[in-house]
């Protein structure tokens, strides 16, 4: 069947059309606010559905389901007029003529929304993209999880205690949010769950979960008081947090640092860094470091008419942020906010308002009842600040039942001191 | 790294070993009837959780999680010992040296119990098999989920009205319960869902769904009523039943019937029947019609010293039941209950007691509060047969937290007349 067209198939309309291309929390927001009595909007996305990043890791670590923290876009504007959603993928733009290729068909436009997002950056080494696990995607982590309890069923039949070694071990690259919360939960799974799912071994000492950062501070993004408790909370844990280490090869069984010291390991997580998702066709021009598109304080990328970038792949420098703001929820709802208001305000003849950031603080959990939030003027961890990160990332899951869910499985395992969830499913035709 | 290895890594033990392969309903009644104070007890199975196939096509329809109709092994043998789970295959047996050949390594045993259950039944036609969709795990059961709403995402923008055809409709082969279970809540789907999905798509007259059954009625092994109301049920919703009426061919593209007529689909779902699984070694003259082994009223299957059947698997003429019993959850769990029991009867001296299956009843369930039930003397149907099937299922899924999930999903469904999982999630590693 020749799914090739010359045009995808959405209605002519009157109405601008505007396009934003990716679904996470600055595109969806932006499609959410721009007003559809004004523009036909279309949304592109290659998943089918929205994905809350914030709990990928609690997925890895079997903790939810990937259908709780993830809503779909058809769901999402049910009953409402003037939105067409299309899951595929851009492959190109011609800025010139305002048309986009996907394997859909080519798709026009009058204003062309970037809000692709950022992927995992493995700094050009190859070896360490095709050896080692990201985590960029709902599925992503479910592949993480599948992989962690594949090596477990292996390693229990494996009588070899150096062969065992290398499949228990767990080397997390990166110690921002992602590598700090997704090591934390790994510890609390050593310490209450693997030694009930597998008494034929000695998980505690046989399991070691390493952690390794560039720099001399965990969470670079926050307070030094975070970093440095966040690092206490995890080495209280079990972790070995290696800092001022750079992890240089990963051959798919051993580690080697800058230094030249080694671990063995079947997994490597990396989360050291991310790189913007970009599309053939975007200015080159435009592109700064970490593969970010530059705009103005309008989400324009300047001297293209009708280009805007916004969340993770906006590179938007502001006083405060002389290197952009932080790649994070956060901005990136702000930025598809303030874009979508913007659209309706120039509809009604009014002036766009420039852009500017709220911080509202960060924050990030370590294993079970520990966390640390630094807000603008003030800092805490502990308890506290681990009951605010669940109200906070509760209220911000998409959907009342997904809420709900959420909060049982949270409570569930919070009582119980288990994932219940420990499942290795892989959709396929067998036999 | 090399995991095949001479033997597989389980500790020697003075007791008698017994090997199950298979966690169904059978091979787990059996793993947790028998006695591991008297027996070393390793359960062998190709997942790592047991599957609860009677909800599979909720889960197909978007109407559940898979993980709320699986249970890990390892988390239900929780602190108990003397059991080992191992998740690999069976791919040979050497019936003269009591030995099981896997990819984990050889595994020896004093007494093998074959509860490895049925699989789709393509009667030799290879093309059917590779093209279209069976339902017999909780992992096809996803990957049709994923086909259905793929096809509906390629729809939406395919202009050409014949072509979105194909895409849109399906065609079930198999009127047993699957079938009827699956047409049913895909008519739903086409009424109440999927017109508030795809509002620029006229569902309702464009998507087909048909159910062929080769014989003159439907749910051939319940009461002449019950397929009937079922017939009824179904025709009501829309649903194109056609009896007497056999495929034979599919190319992936048009389905053939005997009588030379086709229907044009991508999507055939095969529930046509069953076939034993399985593996090399076992003895040839044991195996009868469908694949099954032939048992004795003990399960033994006579001339093999230390070989068992149970489940889908085995066939035990009864004078009620010259063809076998009825191969569904019922007659594996009462299987491995008497089974597990003689075991324990053996370990104390006692003498073994016959199989006797003891008929509890069928029912089936067709969309939205309607559903067929045969009781051994009395027939009911409609929503109150509807309730009965709800309860009955509650409560044999294993898990109180699965129970409660599968309730609210199921309140949360019948209220919204919406199914919320409609995500297309695959775990892959990502470029």
């Amino acid at each position: 069947m020749n799914t090739r067209k010359t045009k995808i198939n959405i209605p002519k309309s009157e109405l601008p059309r505007v396009v934003i291309v990716g679904g996470g929390f600055a595109g969806l927001k932006m499609a959410r606010k721009i007003s559809r009595k004004h523009y036909q909007v279309v949304l592109i996305d290659r998943y089918n559905f929205h994905q809350f990043q914030p709990l990928f890791y609690q997925v890895a670590m079997a903790g939810l389901e990937p259908s709780s923290i993830v809503f779909p876009f058809r769901k999402l504007f049910h009953g409402e007029e003037n939105i067409y959603i299309r899951v595929t993928e851009v492959t190109e733009v011609d800025l010139a003529a305002k048309e986009l290729e996907t394997p859909l068909g080519c798709c026009d436009y009058d204003h062309l929304i970037v809000a692709t997002g950022a992927d995992t950056n493995f700094f050009g080494n190859e070896q360490i993209a095709k050896k080692s696990l990201p985590m960029k995607s709902v599925s992503e982590a479910l592949y993480l999880r599948n992989t962690i309890l594949d090596d477990y069923e292996n390693a229990v039949s494996t009588p070899d205690y150096e062969e065992r070694q290398e499949l228990v071990d767990i080397v997390i690259v990166g110690g921002g949010p992602t590598g700090v919360e997704l090591a934390g939960a790994l510890a609390e799974m050593r310490i209450h769950v693997l030694p009930k799912d597998y008494p034929e071994m000695n998980v505690k000492d046989e399991m070691d979960i390493y952690l390794i950062q560039a720099g001399d501070i965990l969470l670079a993004g926050m307070s030094e008081k975070s970093g440095r408790k966040a690092e206490k909370y995890l080495t209280d844990l079990g972790v070995k947090v290696l800092l001022n280490t750079r992890v240089t090869d990963y051959d798919g069984q051993v580690v080697t640092m800058a230094d030249g010291s080694t671990i063995p390991t079947s997994k490597v997580i990396w989360a050291a860094g991310v790189t913007g998702q970009l599309f053939k066709g975007l200015p080159q021009v435009a592109v700064v470091k970490g593969n970010r598109l530059k705009t103005n304080s309008f989400h324009q990328v300047e001297g293209v008419e009708g280009l805007y970038a916004i969340g993770d792949i906006a590179f938007l420098p502001e006083a405060k942020f002389p290197e952009g703001h932080p790649q994070v929820a956060q901005t990136a709802i702000q930025m598809g906010n303030n874009l979508g208001k913007n659209f309706n305000r120039m509809a009604k003849g009014q002036t766009p308002k420039p852009f500017s950031y709220n911080d509202k603080g960060s924050m990030a959990t370590i294993g079970r009842a520990k966390a640390v939030v630094d807000l603008p003027k003030f800092h805490f961890s502990g308890f506290f600040a681990w009951i605010a990160w669940l109200v906070v990332h509760l209220f911000a899951i998409l959907g009342a039942k997904n809420k709900f869910f959420v909060l049982v499985n949270w409570m569930s395992n919070y009582i119980n001191y288990n994932q219940s969830l420990r499942v290795i499913i892989k959709p396929k035709k067998e036999g």
